[in-house]
C-alpha cells in the first residue's frame, strides 16, 4: 500500500518536479508512508523535508504553551510556508480524542495568530491525506486491517491504476457540475429533512483528490439568505474533538432560528454563537466517492462519500463566489442513499455512481 | 533524567531566552528526551522547533540519494540554520553502524555541498549531545541501563547540582590553561609511545560543556611541523562507521612517516592518503572528564576520559591559532592513566582529578 500510495501522492496530488521542495508534515505513526515518500521524492530528484511529530507532541504543546504561543507563530514557519514548493499533511491520529481536553479558545487564538502561516501555505501546492492507524480504526469502529482495506479504496488504491480512475472521478465530476451550474434551486428532501436554497450564478468547485486525498465532492457556496426549511444531519461528526451527533436545524431567510443535537448540543449551541457568520451556511457540498461506503468519523473521508450531500455552517470559500464570514467552517452531513433524495429546480439529481 | 538533562541543556548549554528559536535535531528513539525539552523550552517561553528523524530515515536518505542531492542542499536548511537563534544536536543511534554500506566518497562530496548551511550554523548557539540508547549501549558493551548511569555520570546529571558541577569544572580547566599557555614543549609518554610536539604561542580552548555535552576537555592546535616521535592510540575509534584499533604512528617534523592498525589499517592508510593536512596535526587535548572511566565507542564521550590525551590528524581549529587544512578531522584517543605521562617543557602535568 505505502508504495502505490507515496506514487499518487507525488505523482498525482502534488505533481512533484526535480529540484522542488517538499514539506511533509505527519507523525511516527505514519513511518512507513513517511520513509516511501522521501525514496520517491529523492528518485524524482526533489527535497524531501520530513516534520515527523511524535507521539504526545501536539498534547504536550498545549498542555506547556505560554500566552506568548498562543499570539505569535516562530517567524522560521512562515519563511517555510513562503518557500516551500508543496506540502503535503499527512493525518494519522494515535488518538482522534487528544486534544479533547483543550480550551476551544485557546486553540482558536492560536489559530487566529498564525493566520499568516495559513494563507501563505495555501499559495502553493499543497495536500491532505490520511494513514491508517489503530485509532483511526478505532474511531470508525473497525479492526485496524479492514480499516487500512477501508483507505485503500476510498484512495482508489485497489484499482489498477489509482492515477487514471481519479481522472475518471474528475471527468464525472465535471459532467456533474454542467449540470448544476444551470440550476438556481437545490432542494434536499429525507427523513426529517425538507431545506432549499439557492446557488444561482454560483461557482462550483470539482474537488477531484489533488488538494484532499481522497477526494470525490462538488462544491458551492449557497446564496447566504436562501435557505429555508429544516435539515436533520444523521451522520456524527467532531468539530473539536468531541462528538456531536443528530443535528437538526431550522432555516430562515438563510438564518439558524432553531437547532438542537442528541449529543454535544452545548458545542453545537457554543459554535452557532461563535459569530454572525457561523449562523449561516458557507457551502453546500455533493459525496461522489463510492469507494467510501460509510462515514468513519474523519471529516475527510465522511463528506465524500458517494450519496451524501454535507452543509457547513459558516465560512464560504471565496472561488465559489460565497460571501460568508465567520471563524467557523463545520461541516455537517446529510446521507441520502436510502430514502433521499437531492433535486435542482424540481429535476432530481441523477445518482452519480 | 529527562528532567534534569533538558534543563542543563536548555539553561547551561543554549542559555535559552524567550522569543528564541531553538531547532533540535534527533530521531525517535530520543523521544523521552524530546518531549522534556519541548516542554522546558516552552516553558522559557522559546520556540521548540524539533526536527525528529525516524529510524532508518539516514540509512534511507544515503540508498536513494542521487547526484543531485550529493551536490546540493535544500535552500531551506540554508535559511534555517541562518536564522534560527539556537540548534542542538541529540545522537540516538538505531544502530551506530546504520552507514557502515555508504561509500565514504559520496558522504564527503555531500559534505563538502553542505558547507555553507554548516558554516551557517556554526555562527549561532549551538550543542551536541547524546541520548542513551539500547545501540549506543551494545557500541560500549553494556547493558542499556549501566549505559544510561554511565552517561548520568559523563554528564553530572548525578550531582546535586550539574551547572554548578560544569561551572567548577571549566574553573578547573581554566588553572590547567594557565599552567599550558606558558609551555613551548609537550612530550607523551606510555607503552609503545614518546612523542614530543611544540604549542609555542598557541591558544587554549577551555571546552566546558557549552558546545560538547558532555565535555570536559582543553584543546589546542600544535605547531604543525613540531610533531617528532611515535605514539600508539590504545582506544578504539570509528571515523567513517568502520572501527579502527590499535593505531601506530611515527612523525618527522610534524608529518606521519610509517602508520599502522592492528584493526581497520586500510582505513587508515586511505585516510591519511586524503589530502596532505591529513598526514600532520590538527589538534592535541587533554580530557578532564573523570564522570568518564572508560571508552565507550561514541567520540563525543572517549575524548573527554579524565586521564586521556588525543591528537587529530587533519584540520586544526582556527581559534587555536592551529593552521592545518584537511578534509580530515580524526581524534586518536591514548589512555595515560596506567602507566603514561604528559609533560610540559619537562615538568609532568598534574593529574587534573
Amino acid at each position: 500500500m505505502r508504495t502505490s500510495f507515496a506514487a499518487l501522492l507525488c505523482d498525482y496530488c502534488l505533481e512533484v518536479r526535480p529540484g522542488q521542495q517538499v514539506v511533509v508534515r505527519s507523525n511516527t505513526l505514519a513511518a512507513p508512508l513517511l520513509v516511501a515518500l522521501q525514496r520517491q521524492l529523492l528518485e524524482r530528484e526533489a527535497w524531501p523535508l520530513l516534520r515527523t511529530e511524535l507521539p504526545g507532541q501536539a498534547e504536550s504543546f498545549w498542555a506547556a504553551a505560554r500566552d506568548a504561543h498562543l499570539d505569535a507563530f516562530p517567524p522560521l514557519e512562515l519563511v517555510e510556508a513562503e518557500r516551500t514548493d508543496a506540502s503535503l499533511a499527512i493525518q494519522a491520529p494515535e488518538n482522534t480524542r487528544a486534544l479533547a481536553g483543550v480550551d476551544p479558545a485557546r486553540m482558536a487564538r492560536a489559530a487566529r495568530a498564525r493566520a499568516p502561516v495559513r494563507e501563505a501555505g495555501l499559495q502553493r501546492r499543497w495536500c491532505v491525506t490520511l494513514w491508517p492507524t489503530p485509532a483511526g480504526a478505532q474511531q470508525a469502529g473497525m479492526g485496524t486491517a479492514d480499516f487500512e482495506a477501508f483507505v485503500r479504496r476510498a484512495l482508489f488504491l485497489d484499482r489498477e491504476d489509482p492515477v487514471a480512475a481519479w481522472q475518471q472521478l474528475r471527468e464525472r465530476q465535471a459532467r456533474l457540475i454542467e449540470r448544476l451550474a444551470a440550476a438556481r434551486e437545490l432542494r434536499v428532501e429525507a427523513e426529517g429533512t425538507d431545506l432549499t436554497l439557492s446557488v444561482a450564478g454560483r461557482t462550483w468547485v470539482n474537488s477531484d483528490g489533488r488538494r484532499n486525498m481522497p477526494s470525490g465532492e462538488v462544491f458551492t457556496g449557497p446564496i447566504e439568505t436562501s435557505a429555508e426549511g429544516r435539515i436533520r444531519f444523521g451522520v456524527p461528526s467532531s468539530p473539536r474533538g468531541v462528538e456531536v451527533a443528530g443535528v437538526e436545524l431550522e432555516f430562515r431567510e438563510g438564518v439558524v432560528v432553531a437547532a438542537r443535537a442528541d449529543r454535544g448540543d452545548d458545542v453545537l449551541q457554543a459554535t452557532l454563537a461563535t459569530d454572525d457568520g457561523a449562523r449561516r451556511l458557507g457551502e453546500i457540498g455533493i459525496g461522489t466517492n463510492f469507494g467510501i461506503d460509510r462515514p468513519v468519523g474523519a471529516i475527510l473521508f465522511d463528506e465524500k462519500i458517494g450519496g451524501t450531500i454535507h452543509l457547513a455552517l459558516g465560512r464560504s470559500y471565496p472561488e465559489t463566489g460565497g460571501v460568508n464570514e465567520s471563524a467557523v467552517h463545520w461541516d455537517l452531513i446529510c446521507d441520502l442513499r436510502d430514502s433521499g433524495r437531492l433535486s435542482a429546480d424540481g429535476e432530481p439529481v441523477a445518482s452519480m455512481r
